[in-house]
């Protein structure tokens, strides 16, 4: 058990360094007056959300933990309410930051790019570090603690899934419906530019892209993180007569591992002498899996005198990076299919939206094929074909490998929503151009790293939900997962449902919060005159409360079907048709989710593309298709395709977590007819 | 044995009905010369795309016949080529008779409502009875002649899938390569109205309504006709120690009840005296629902002294008809989806996008929980809990049951694009307002039928494909397919990719064909100026050319990807790999399919609405936003929608007749690891 020590360790350096990083964040100069008063509305208007998110979050936490106290066990009741805490903390530290961290980059770009850069990733590197630290921490405590007594533990992965559904969802509902609030009336209505202090919504705008891109990014990746860890520790216990309990640690040892190989990583970005942002991050990215991948592979030797076991975790790695460079192929305008989409714009939206959704399809081809391989690669490389469990076992390693350098990610993705922030006060308090074209240079590698950080956080996704699928067909001691049992093939028919479901109800949830906006804004500017003369203030904070009212309220459908289908479906059909439910969902909300993020992203860097001049350039035929397909791509790429992602993990999560229950009542249905 | 001779009698029956109906059809009025002469390019054109699709079909019926020989038998192979003529043959005379029966609608709308119903319906009603009887006789020969043999019958359905594939999707990218190419230079650069003799596409956009909807729909449900009763046959021969030879002839039993209901459904609707078609065409369907249901008992009770295998033949039909209604609440302005979609037209295009996606993703719901209550009474009905094989036979009898009254529900959809011709030409030739009237009453009526029509199609191959994926299983020896197994895990994945690829690629070559379309008919215009002035007939052969030419070589790549990526993945992987690929595509297939159907219907409806005076009415800010949403809708319902229908039908016939070939070599890259 002295091995559970290092996990402990690295979690808590992880944690310290945040801390380090944090305080040098907020000593940074935060610019004048005005910088400062716009930065105060966005940090209150983060704070607001938070605020009333908690008190969401504090029913629902209690009434969960009530039940599963009830019908499971007050371990994992408490387990559970510990992931849910510190999901919580690491978005609050990490949200808390990137509300001071924007300013100062802003300030910071008066400068230089470097400065500017140094500032905004530090930012980002406190949430990343923070997800990795207390996922690590928690995990390793509550190991030592029940004593990889995996049924209680599978609690803390439930708590981190249950706050990423109200972070991701409810994050995504926010910052849409801001967005295409603000730009309907805005930018198309009154003809004011983007980020205008006039405009009511600007505030909610720039708070969205801290509640959805950095807090929302960092639940998922932190659900992820713990979910892919949580099945490689489950199935590695079973392995204890194979390999000791040293299969069950192994998956904490890597991730002490990547810990460390990010804080290398960090420090490389952050030494960044250069003036090119995108290569920096490369550099940094690069250079933390090269490492968890010597590391690691020491630590698998030493464990286990072989290297086998590295197989998947190596092939995680490499499967993740490929997804999120192929992620950057169809959504990057430097290729042909965001081309295409402009050269379709000549021909109207029409085009514009059936090319778009052409190009989103055919995206999912090679991340499927590389998480086909990946799988493939993974479990034949233990040796699943002569035991499957340590197969299994070998995909659950693959999720840890491919998730090692989380830390990393999470800092490159959370380093965007900074800039793109910065430049908006920058541009609210009329700094130079110059200052706003370095805010521009930042925000613009960012769409790039966002654009790999969704493409990664699928494929993380996918992988942790197929190896918490397996834990769970372990847990409910299924040997076979038939699908010539019909139950488990309507199982996989209503599972394979619930994306496009989950898909309708949150791309309407975003139209029905962004008209309410629309008439918020179009009142205020009807009622004083003053607002779009720039003589008075608008009233930010009712904007702020129209998006806070709307995310929490519109996640509360969905967040009930993703808890309430597979428990229904499991009562009622049995364990073997929730097994088909979570592999049909796996599958359709994987691709789902790329068709949709990659789709958006498409759009969004087309119309660009059209913006740059390409077409006719601003304010031609083929711009206003552009813009078209760039609102179809908003909710697509910002909240429905990434709700996908915690679709798919907290319906695994619930059905590992009740397998008890379902072991005990499932398959009522079915007992009629035997 | 002699109990086969039923089917034969029927199937001839119908044969010798459609011959008297289509000879009453040719000798009606056909109008004054300008109406023969625009129906004579319709015709022209028919015909010139069949010709050229036959030369491509023989090349590959002779290429695939030869494969067939070699690998499988030469039964298969003369079952194969046999089917295949079968489903040319139905469309042939199918398709002649619907251009023979467009411009005699038209004339006879000249009397009134009733007599244009009974004109355009018997045209609809010769492809009905000829693919139903075609389809049973081929099958009841092929039965008697191979004994049973169903390893040589499943020739007989890779046939009818073939040309499904030619005639579906073929058909679905003539038909919109005319549509969207016809309107966007015609109605949107030119501003001449729909239908106006003086666009040079105009006949190739009508010739599009028969390849697409009359000969398209046919082959289609020729392919569901034949594969629902292949794989009935193929369970039902296991059983004959249970049940002696009589549950492998049930199938064709039940289809033969489904024929002799249907005529009497057909005579219903013809000797229909009010002046509602709407309430003829439902009559006549109800009518031959309950008679199948009250003959069918009976027959079933004769057979097996039981009643027991008559349930999920009720629970087909059952399932099959509100799928068809669901589908109308959805895509009809009558209900709140399409108000919803043109009331979110209001503010631009991309609400309406959103509104129109959002619809078409909640509209899997409901018929994905019906097919799922189907397989579950269709399974347990029968029996399924102590004996597998009797419930898979089950689920094959839903699929069956379901497809019993095929013979009403093509003469239903075929009417709809005859009607839709009788305007178009009613409109050209310059016939009265009352007569245009007329056979717009009778298009409204067959868009919603067209709609019903194709929710029946989705939930016919989903039935259908999940019957021959049990037909499958049990020819490749398979008794699980388990979902723990990683090759299984990975067919579903790559399986439920391939629809993405399928829809992508099909979306693409639209837009491809519509971009010929377009110059085409913009270089007619510029350089005779006396085309658009109406003293000098455009070339109209030339676009049906092109729509001809883009139709046969877009379908190349998807067809052999539907064909290639099953063997592939056998062969490589092996038979369980293939079973999780089969099943990944029909459930990613029919999702896929219902979204875009409904969601396509949806859009267009939404149009008409506002076109109706809603929302600000004809040339409004949401027109123009509908007539975007029914832009990217129609490549939807008329494409790539309905072609999943024949990917996921065409996978998996193809699986179960090169099954052998899987037997014995598929796996390969499984046997390095062993």
């Amino acid at each position: 058990m002295e091995l559970l020590i290092i996990p402990l360790i690295c979690g808590i350096a992880a944690l310290i360094v945040t801390i380090f990083i944090a305080k040098s964040v907020v000593k940074k100069d935060a610019g004048n007056e005005k910088m400062r008063e716009i930065a105060g509305y966005i940090e209150e208007g983060a704070m607001a959300f938070l605020k009333k998110e908690y008190k969401y979050l504090a029913i629902f936490i209690v009434i969960v933990a009530l039940i599963i106290g009830v019908f499971l066990s007050i371990q994992t009741a408490v387990a559970f309410v510990i992931g849910a805490l510190f999901s919580i903390i690491a978005g609050y530290i990490g949200m808390r930051t990137a509300v001071k961290a924007n300013v100062r980059t802003a300030q910071a770009a008066k400068t230089g790019v470097k400065e500017a850069l140094s500032v905004a990733f530090s930012g980002g590197t406190v949430m990343g570090l923070c997800v990795v630290g207390l996922g690590l921490f928690g995990l390793g405590t509550l190991t030592i603690v029940f004593d990889l007594h995996t049924e209680y533990i599978t609690g803390f992965g439930l708590g981190a899934s249950s706050i990423a559904l109200f972070a991701r969802v409810g994050g995504g509902i926010y910052t849409k419906a801001a967005d295409v609030g603000a730009d309907l009336v805005g930018k198309v209505e009154a003809g004011i530019p983007e980020d205008d202090p006039r405009n009511p919504a600007v505030i909610a705008d720039n708070v969205g892209d801290n509640v959805g891109d950095v807090a929302g990014m960092g639940a998922d990746l932190f659900e992820s993180y713990v979910g892919s860890m949580i099945s490689a520790i489950t199935l590695g216990s079973v392995l204890t007569a194979v390999a000791g309990r040293d299969a069950a640690i192994f998956p904490m040892i890597l991730a002490s591992i990547g810990i460390i190989a990010s804080l290398i990583g960090i420090f490389i970005v952050k030494s960044n002498k250069g003036d090119n942002p995108q290569k920096a991050l490369n550099a940094g990215t690069t250079i933390s899996g090269i490492l968890v991948i010597i590391f690691g592979a020491v630590a698998c030797y030493v464990m286990f005198d072989s290297l086998k076991l590295f197989i998947p975790v190596v092939a995680g790695l490499v499967v993740g990076m490929i997804i999120g460079k192929v992620t950057e192929v169809y959504t990057s305008s430097e290729y042909k299919s965001v081309q295409l989409i402009a050269s379709e714009s000549e021909t109207g939206p029409g085009t514009n939206i059936i090319a778009g959704l052409a190009v989103g399809m055919k995206s999912t081809v090679i991340p499927i094929l590389l998480i086909a391989v990946g799988i493939f690669v993974a479990y034949y490389g233990v040796g699943g074909n002569s035991d499957a469990m340590i197969g299994l076992y070998g995909i659950s390693l693959a999720a840890v490998g491919m998730l090692s350098t989380t830390a990393m990610t999470v800092a490159v993705d959370a380093y965007g929503p900074i800039a793109d922030n910065a430049g908006g006060i920058a541009e609210m308090s009329h700094l130079d151009e110059e200052v706003r074209e370095i805010t521009d240079k930042l925000d613009s590698v960012g769409n790039t790293t966002a654009a790999i950080g969704k493409g990664f956080a699928i494929g993380s996704a996918a992988l942790t939900a197929l190896a918490l699928f397996a834990a769970y067909a372990q847990a409910v001691n299924l040997t076979t997962i038939d699908l010539l049992n019909p139950v488990t093939l309507i199982g996989v028919l209503i599972g394979g449902m619930l994306p496009f479901l989950f898909g309708a109800l949150t791309m309407a949830s975003v139209g029905k919060a962004a008209s309410q906006m629309v008439q918020e804004v179009r009142r205020q500017f009807r009622e004083d005159k003053g607002i779009l003369a720039g003589t008075v203030k608008p009233d930010y904070s009712k904007c702020v409360e129209i998006s806070t009212e709307a995310a929490l309220h519109e996640m509360i459908l969905p967040g009930i079907l993703a808890i309430a289908a597979p428990l229904t479906v499991g009562i009622l059909l049995g364990g073997e048709a929730l097994a088909g439910l979570i592999a049909g969902g796996v599958v359709t909300g994987v691709l789902m989710a790329i068709m949709m993020a990659n789709a958006g992203g498409a759009w969004d860097n087309a119309k660009k593309y059209i913006e740059g001049g390409a077409h006719g350039g601003k304010g031609s035929y083929a711009h206003k298709a552009g813009v078209v397909g760039d609102t179809v791509g908003d909710p697509f790429k910002d909240t429905s395709g990434p709700s996908m992602n915690i679709l798919i993990k907290l319906m695994t999560i619930v059905s590992l977590v009740f397998a008890p229950v379902i072991l005990e009542y499932g398959g009522i249905l079915l007992n009629i007819f035997k």
